[in-house]
């Protein structure tokens, strides 16, 4: 069904709330859901509410906490998150790093005990609109397989990068395997057969067949320079937050373990060089109307896809499966009738 | 024919001394081409030496300089290369890191107005075996056309990371183009075609024929994914050295300009979690020990192939074109002569 995203942020608010999330922090994990469905990336939206919830409920997520960190060296911020929510976590380091440690003119925020952050995006185009270059990196479960393996092996281990420039930033946001294991799932739910090259059976083979890729693994993009970037990053967040590495990840995609993968930020000034806001400015419009193989498909820049589908969602809501909005709603139902119930 | 390390280094030295580059700095930028070919990777070996000398003798290049460097910010060091020798500016930048900004944590130089850095792999090498995560990048002419697109506006903007473990670095080293334009010359050299989707020609047609694609547009690795990393590079380049966009950008493959890409190194401590080194090492070697698609060619971790390289033509030398070396060793008695004369 059509949901605005007023109606959205309300209900998952509420949700929250009604699970000791305090009304600040409960609004932070909201907007990051709901920017995730404006923007056209349901996997990363409100299907990722009810695991929340249920990991609340079950002291997987502290509800309360903004976790709690220290300065490791001048520039690096050390987060233990005490298992808080995740866009909470992260977004209390980068309010310290962006008041203690000013004069670096480079902090880096290194995460573990945090939950699932949603779209990276989401943090560096914060930074961005504070001026900086933003870059945030993170960890998850082995689902990818090497170049040349099959079997799962890396983490989905996505980055995002964000530049401001004098007219929008470039925001960049991409995991670093060819599809994301939700997309999967979209297709499994749906008996829509994978492309080929996708994906890997649990027995190392080729598949297009969404319900055994479900647990065989994706393939990383671009061959080996996509699996040697994803594999960077997963030594990179380990050995930045001392997280762990994916074969012993858990609690991004279950409603069972503490989660232990690591979240790196990284907040840059930029040069102070004249004109150079203008300069990237000018620079991503002479590649937006560069010649495009298909006339009708103009060339686009990181962030501009994304940036139209929200503003067309602001305006017109956007679209839920009818299942899961039906079952968030009942979930408010249980969570005031047990608050009712408490208040008695 | 065949050549020993240390007959290359030889050579290479006595070419840059020829042209009053002090000899330490004649050995590190002798050290970046002949490692490259030790690797692997002629196309940023010795055939770059013959450009680099007439650089020199146009006054392109300043064979004596190692730069000029400030803190832009506590951990931000801005370094004017003042056209000088591209590794001779890149490792004085890291020295001055490495012994000013330890309490940081986290350190980065942005570089405009040096030459041409050759691999990037060898410089996070260096930042791994002080036993820091290195990670830098660098901006090109524009050589590569958008996802989507057919003009070249974008450099080949690679990137090289390492990340020290117990047992050896991990090291990638990546143009975030699908080959580089000196395998596309190489191609040409040796009438051999091009892959379907690795070119456009000047019109912007797909094309196998490298003659063509030479004055036309590489495709970007690994499809709009691999573009968005490469055109944030372009903007991370520019945004943090304030250096020119690949548009603008000359002097990494003339002899007639200076040069005006930017180069960013970062340095970043590592946790201090317990184990971690081990950990790392460990994780490498369980994803080495993967199963792989063909059993003749077990899984590899970015810097394997390398390395191997390397050790072997350490023992047995390695191959270089005929002519090249023929060209390089009538420069050094041309040199030779000039100096004599020079002397009398």
């Amino acid at each position: 069904m059509r949901v605005s995203e007023a109606s959205a942020m309300t209900l998952v608010g509420k949700l929250l709330e009604g699970r000791n999330v305090p009304s600040r922090q409960a609004r932070q994990q909201a907007l990051v859901l709901v920017e995730a469905e404006l923007k056209g990336h349901p996997s990363h939206g409100l299907q990722r509410l009810p695991r929340i919830l249920a990991r609340i409920d079950r002291g997987l997520i502290d509800p309360t906490t903004m976790g709690s960190s220290h300065w490791r060296s001048g520039a690096v911020l050390e987060v233990d998150g005490k298992k808080g929510l995740g866009p909470v976590v992260a977004l209390a380091a980068l309010n310290r790093m962006r008041s203690e440690a000013t004069a670096a003119g480079i902090t880096l925020a290194a995460i573990h005990n945090s939950n699932h952050l949603g779209m990276l995006g989401h943090y560096v185009e914060q930074i961005a609109e504070r001026g900086q270059i933003g870059i945030a990196l993170s960890s998850s479960e082995a689902l990818v397989h090497p170049y040349g393996g099959t079997r799962a092996v890396l983490g989905t281990n996505p980055i995002a990068i964000a530049v401001p420039t004098a007219r929008g930033s470039l925001v960049l946001d991409l995991a670093t395997s060819i599809v994301s294991m939700g997309k999967v799932h979209h297709h499994a739910a749906n008996g829509i057969p994978l492309q080929p090259n996708w994906a890997r059976d649990a027995s190392g083979n080729p598949t297009t067949d969404p319900t055994l890729a479900k647990n065989g693994a994706i393939a990383p993009f671009g061959d080996a320079k996509g699996y040697g970037l994803g594999i960077a990053i997963e030594l990179l967040v380990a050995g930045l937050a001392g997280s762990a590495l994916a074969p012993a990840v858990l609690g991004t995609l279950d409603a069972e373990a503490v989660c232990n993968k690591g979240d790196i930020l990284i907040a840059i000034d930029m040069a102070a060089a004249p004109d150079l806001s203008e300069r990237l400015a000018d620079y991503l419009d002479f590649v937006r109307s560069s010649p495009a193989i298909d006339p009708g498909r103009p060339v686009a820049v990181p962030g501009d896809g994304a940036r139209k589908r929200r503003e067309c969602a602001a305006l017109k809501g956007f679209d839920v499966d009818d299942r899961l909005w039906t079952e968030l709603n009942e979930l408010t139902a249980a969570s005031q009738a047990f608050q009712q119930g408490y208040m008695q």
